[in-house]
């Protein structure tokens, strides 16, 4: 059967690299990647039945959350997280300039563009930063602009066969996105949940009976993210990871609990965790 | 004396708007605006003393936290909030276009962009948007581009002298964004006060303490805001904000526990809280 993937694209974006990575994982033999121009549309897509599985990016070690990603899965309410994937982020400089110093324009994602902050501070000190959709976008500029240059993946270079002026250029080595694989079907159950929930506002120490309540089950939280309900400035709801499957009976007694002390509580599965640093080593 | 104001430029952006409503409401005499290409360029001119004060973003009701404000704080290390300043925000749409369906381009920042998602949804579904470093940069391509728009400001259309095509344009009518007044000297001591601080990394339950602390002595948590550390996934800094006074016996005896529990805990200080609304009414 022909499974739809859907990502941010165009090809060449590191959501279509995580894609390729976990086709190659499940050995997916008929598999189409669909780009689409935002996260928000490639989740809303899978949330409608257009594609199969949507590859959306969660957290970035440098640049933090997607908020895209938060905000969209909160709306659309009938997605369950089947994976989560770590992908190395390696950042190369693309250009036609000849030499760093003829570069004028830097084009690219700001969260790429964050993620090179100190680089291009030192090595490219008068360049003008410009924010676009993508990592792939400015590509397109660059066969008529020779001092402009783009933030992309190696195979974003490969694909529009254009030079790299430097590589990897991020800050931090050790930079990755955490990537949620999101459809309609009920999660695989893996040893990761997800949850999020709105609180009843203005009741001081409102968020410490929730945290409380893992902690007396001996539930680890690994990450907490708070986002604005969008009603109110100042009224959060609050995404958390606990490192726990739905099925134990320690997450479905701490759940219980939950829901008397929030507001509104969604659960998004629980899934496991692909390494693919130690995938693509294989 | 000349008091000289950092903000994210150009003239026309939310922040000098803000600026300009934090001079009225100091009832300073003579200042400065003084523009700069981002946040991090203007935060840290302030740190280094190029610029007296700083008027730096840090969340829209729906847009969420600006990363670039809390990073470029906790890395400075020497800036105190003087005051937090919340301002209505009611963006419109400017072009040269006669009517909405000649449009064929959106320009603006991502958050304005995300913050009228579904009016441009339903108004302009077929138009291509895309993201630039501020709400007023996109008005210089107008006078060109007669199939292009812009999300800026009201202010912004008439310093540019450019015509609105539709106003107010937010999907959410209570869009507000609070902005951090920030200074080398020491906080003037308000009702407010927002701390920083990392974990010990992979202990069970870590944040549950310093949350607890604050609870203990009856302290309201206003907020909290994970930032990457960035050494590495899953490590995270947390920003927190109280409502509680610094010099207050209750906040100093949390501070003393606190720092027995977190690895690194930074002060921002404490400081009131100023309605640019109410302000604006007068």
């Amino acid at each position: 059967m022909m499974i739809a993937i859907a990502y941010l694209g165009p090809p060449g974006t590191y959501s279509e690299l995580a894609a390729e990575t976990y086709a190659r994982w499940r050995n997916l033999s008929e598999y189409r990647l669909c780009p689409f121009p935002s996260i928000t549309k490639a989740i809303q897509a899978t949330a409608n039945q257009s594609a199969d599985i949507c590859v959306a990016p969660v957290e970035n070690s440098i640049g933090g959350s997607v908020a895209a990603t938060l905000d969209t899965l909160w709306q659309t309410d009938t997605l369950q997280i089947q994976h989560a994937l770590v992908l190395p982020i390696h950042h190369a400089l693309v250009s036609r300039a000849d030499s760093l110093d003829q570069i004028k324009t830097v084009y690219s994602h700001p969260q790429a563009l964050a993620q090179c902050q100190n680089w291009l501070e030192q090595s490219l000190p008068d360049a003008q930063l410009t924010a676009i959709n993508s990592t792939t976008e400015g590509l397109q500029y660059l066969p008529d602009q020779p001092t402009a240059a783009t933030i992309s993946s190696l195979r974003a270079a490969q694909l529009h066969n254009l030079p790299v002026l430097a590589h990897p250029i991020n800050d931090w080595p050790d930079n990755c996105t955490r990537f949620w694989m999101l459809s309609p079907r009920a999660s695989e159950r893996g040893s990761h949940t997800s949850i999020a929930f709105g609180l009843p506002t203005n009741t001081p120490g409102a968020l410490l009976k929730p945290l409380q309540l893992f902690a007396t089950q001996n539930i680890n939280m690994s990450r907490i993210e708070s986002r604005p309900t969008k009603r109110l400035l100042g009224d959060y709801l609050f995404f958390i990871d606990i490192e726990a499957s739905l099925d134990s009976p320690q997450t479905q007694a701490a759940l219980q609990l939950l829901r008397s002390c929030t507001e509104t509580l969604k659960c998004f599965g629980s899934y496991d965790l692909i390494q693919a640093e130690a995938l693509n080593r294989e």
